[in-house]
């Protein structure tokens, strides 16, 4: 069994969504040992890095980030190698990965995989899962999709492929680091933090390598 | 296989150590969905609800939180009933409890409970782990060990319980919501945010019953 970390770094000068200063974590020590112990304080919004989303990001009847069902946040999981890919991920792209070992099984995760290097800047022209795609992995019935870029869509208009996964109640985590995890099957596990009412949460994800063995 | 969450929920009003005003979390809205989505700002200590501490918290030479091994952060768990204690939990305690179903294991990660109700506010005389209880499982090369209070000890002079289980290399879990869960074996699993250089962070915490079953 081996751990694999897909997890960003947080630190204040990490890449956030559109390179936006305001969105840039703030992150200061409070106290040092001296004063009895090395404390800090953590300023960031909640789609920071490696995060979930809630439903309610997107829907306003969704649900919140402490009613999200853990359910959501662990399973069977398949890294999908899409770094040949620039622009969106249609369907049609998907649907030539659903075969022999990289089928999209009902219930699994999917986790798409965009950068060979880990990620030092925001790019502007991401790859994204596109509505289509999305469609067909609503339709495989996925019980969570994951993306190694800040952001699952770009520019759709109305936000369709978060709206197509989450009316479906298919989670979302963004910001994975994928960059040394090679196509294949795994055991994913995303844990957000308990935010009430929230919107999405920063998260600790892993991926564990022959599960139980 | 069933899971039970043993995370704090996080809010502004939440339990913090000592009930300090300045220890609460500043969590605010910054954008709804009328302006394209529902976001918004965390602003939380490292040592907030359930939290992860890092060696670095009490020892300026230890790891820092994303230096800390996530096989820490995982593995087999006993959950051991200490609500009818009031003070602190000696080896002698500790022992006491070290017999058949939850005789306490090399690399097993040991869970105390003190509530048997979900914390509501923070006790200035809470149950603790006392330095001989830290000596006694540091001598039976536990994995990591975790309380349903805000901290592990209380006023003893040099944070001597933190410096007995850090020096070897043993994790610490404070925070952890335990009200529900009985004295048993369980797996668990707590992934803290990864903070660079981090002296703590707060992470979300399951425990899985009948692992794999």
């Amino acid at each position: 069994m081996k751990l694999h970390d897909i997890s960003m770094m947080i630190h204040n000068g990490m890449p956030v969504y559109k390179d936006k200063p305001e969105k840039k974590p703030h992150i200061r020590r409070t106290r040092t040992l001296g004063d009895g112990a090395n404390e800090s304080y953590l300023g960031m919004e909640s789609h920071t890095g490696t995060h979930m989303d809630a439903f309610y990001h997107m829907l306003n009847a969704g649900k919140k980030m402490h009613e999200m069902p853990l359910e959501k946040c662990m399973g069977e999981a398949i890294v999908l190698d899409f770094t040949h890919v620039r622009g969106p991920i249609t369907e049609k792209e998907l649907s030539k990965k659903s075969i022999g070992k990289t089928a999209i099984a009902r219930n699994s995760i999917i986790l798409i995989k965009t950068w060979t290097k880990p990620m030092k800047k925001f790019d502007f022209g991401f790859t994204f899962l596109e509505k289509t795609g999305a469609a067909y992995l609503a339709k495989k019935g996925v019980r969570a999709v994951g993306i190694d870029q800040l952001g699952i869509e770009r520019g759709q208009p109305g936000h369709e492929t978060h709206g197509i996964l989450f009316r479906k109640g298919i989670a979302v985590f963004e910001g994975l680091e994928l960059s040394s995890i090679r196509q294949g099957s795994y055991f994913f596990i995303g844990l957000p933090l308990k935010i009430k009412d929230g919107d999405g949460a920063p998260a600790r994800c892993v991926l564990v390598e022959g599960f139980g063995k």
